[in-house]
């Protein structure tokens, strides 16, 4: 199985659904603020958080097809953070994926309504009575509230909370790995466990999935930061080296570049053990582990 | 009956049970944070959305009691929205209930956050399983749908967008009328109508609290905008007369003070004829629309 294959075709399914989000907004009279949803929503990205949904629901022999509308909240809560952490208040951030983030576009407050209704559609979405026969009430109350916990406070919110409270100040690993669970893993962990939710896992398959969700979250922030490290303005379509120059905390930073690698394969390997016991339907759950620390962008 | 003390009643069991959210994340490594979500969340106000949920609740013979934890999403999405609302590339607020506004306090930055950390909790309420007692997995689904459309795009959110896109324009009554219906009424029918939603209400009883909402939606936003002209620095614990100063469009700009007065008048008793088939119980609903617009702050 060729895994960039596999990847882009569970892509163009998320995009080509994404694509329908917001539309009968743009002729409101606040089409305005459509677009720009739509301008942050639809900039392209590998939408790894529901590819990885779609993944656990077909490893568990579940329904990807119609189930497709109901991992989108992963992607609007993912482009909201960004929209949200490039704001100058935030990380000041001008380029995203090659392009004017959504408040050099748009302007600032624009930006910041736009994060706030992609956060409150995820659950419009997820809520929607034209989804009832899709799944029950139970599982969809059940993807609410794993989606809501792993992207509140606890989680995904929190972690942004640490990551500016952090910089200029040396964390240790252990450290490190906290701000990471929260501010990337946990919103990676929940992804992998609302595709096991989707499509009525057991306990058993529920443990494989989270403990996968968890080893490829730390490793895709290993991978990342070695990314900043070691990539260029070309691969990555934003300034490269940026942490670095913030004084931010990498892993790189603590433990080397070699270490970071070995760190990540580690993590790697445990995702493979996690989704053994799926068999042969698990195999691009597996292929994901691998393709994330090997990525170039 | 004694409207003030009913409200007061109702509003102190909101205040008991928004206490205890939040408070053991004050002892987590982000609890600067969670400071800085209780500050706002716990700076009084007259938990007008809660409560007129639990009034609905009651009035349609539902256990309000049990269900106080179902309405407090309303005051967090409220709570959030002027979190959002006050920041400096928005109203650009300083003052809010007599206190400095969270930004000021805590920075633009956990500001943004903390609005961000609200919004989503709600969600988490209203899907956490401690409550699928308290009501069905469908009902709590229904709430969690009409909530985030009420918040989202084509409700709070895109009224927002009016608001900003509106300031120095002057707007048509049917224009400010759209703008209002978005930015606060979209939220106070959502509450009545969760109150409904939670105790089972038929589809006439629906109905009738769906036109009350939107009655009492209307005549709140004119009695803020006759406050505003009106009411004093002192009265109102915010800077009066600021909407004027902004070349922000008003009821009293458009129609006068006593044009709007009238339309107030009219909106109330439309109110009171909506609730007239709730009989008895429904008493609570009226006066509260009586008290929205005879309020002094």
């Amino acid at each position: 199985m060729e895994i960039s294959a596999y990847l882009d075709r569970q892509k163009k399914r998320v995009d080509r659904a994404l694509e329908s989000l917001f539309e009968k907004e743009l002729s409101r009279e606040y089409s305005r603020l459509a677009e720009g949803i739509r301008y942050s929503l639809l900039a392209g990205g590998k939408r790894i958080r529901p590819v990885l949904a779609l993944a656990a629901i077909e490893a568990l022999g579940g329904d990807s097809e119609s189930l497709v509308p109901l991992v989108l909240p992963l992607e609007l809560i993912h482009t909201y953070s960004l929209v949200h952490d490039d704001l100058p208040a935030m990380d000041n951030d001008d380029l995203r994926r090659g392009r004017p983030t959504n408040h050099v576009v748009y302007g600032e407050a624009p930006a910041i309504l736009a994060g706030d209704a992609l956060l409150t559609h995820a659950f419009t979405l997820l809520s929607d009575p034209v989804y009832d026969k899709v799944a029950t009430d139970s599982r969809r109350m059940e993807v609410v509230y794993e989606l809501s916990v792993a992207s509140g406070l606890c989680g995904m919110v929190g972690g942004q909370f640490l990551d500016i409270v952090s910089e200029g100040k040396a964390l240790t690993l252990p450290e490190l790995e906290n701000l990471h669970c929260h501010k990337t893993g946990a919103l990676l962990r929940a992804s992998v466990r609302i595709g096991g939710l989707l499509s009525g896992a057991t306990p058993v398959q529920m443990e494989a999935l989270t403990r996968y969700g968890e080893a490829i979250g730390i490793a895709f922030q290993i991978a990342d930061d070695l990314l900043d490290v070691l990539g260029t303005v070309e691969e990555l379509g934003k300034a490269a080296q940026k942490d670095a120059g913030k004084n931010k905390n990498t892993y790189p930073g603590l433990v080397g570049i070699d270490g970071s690698r070995r760190l990540a394969e580690e993590k790697c390997k445990e995702a493979h053990e996690a989704v053994a016991i799926l068999g042969q339907k698990g195999e691009p759950l597996a292929l994901i582990a691998s393709y994330i620390i090997e990525r170039r962008n």
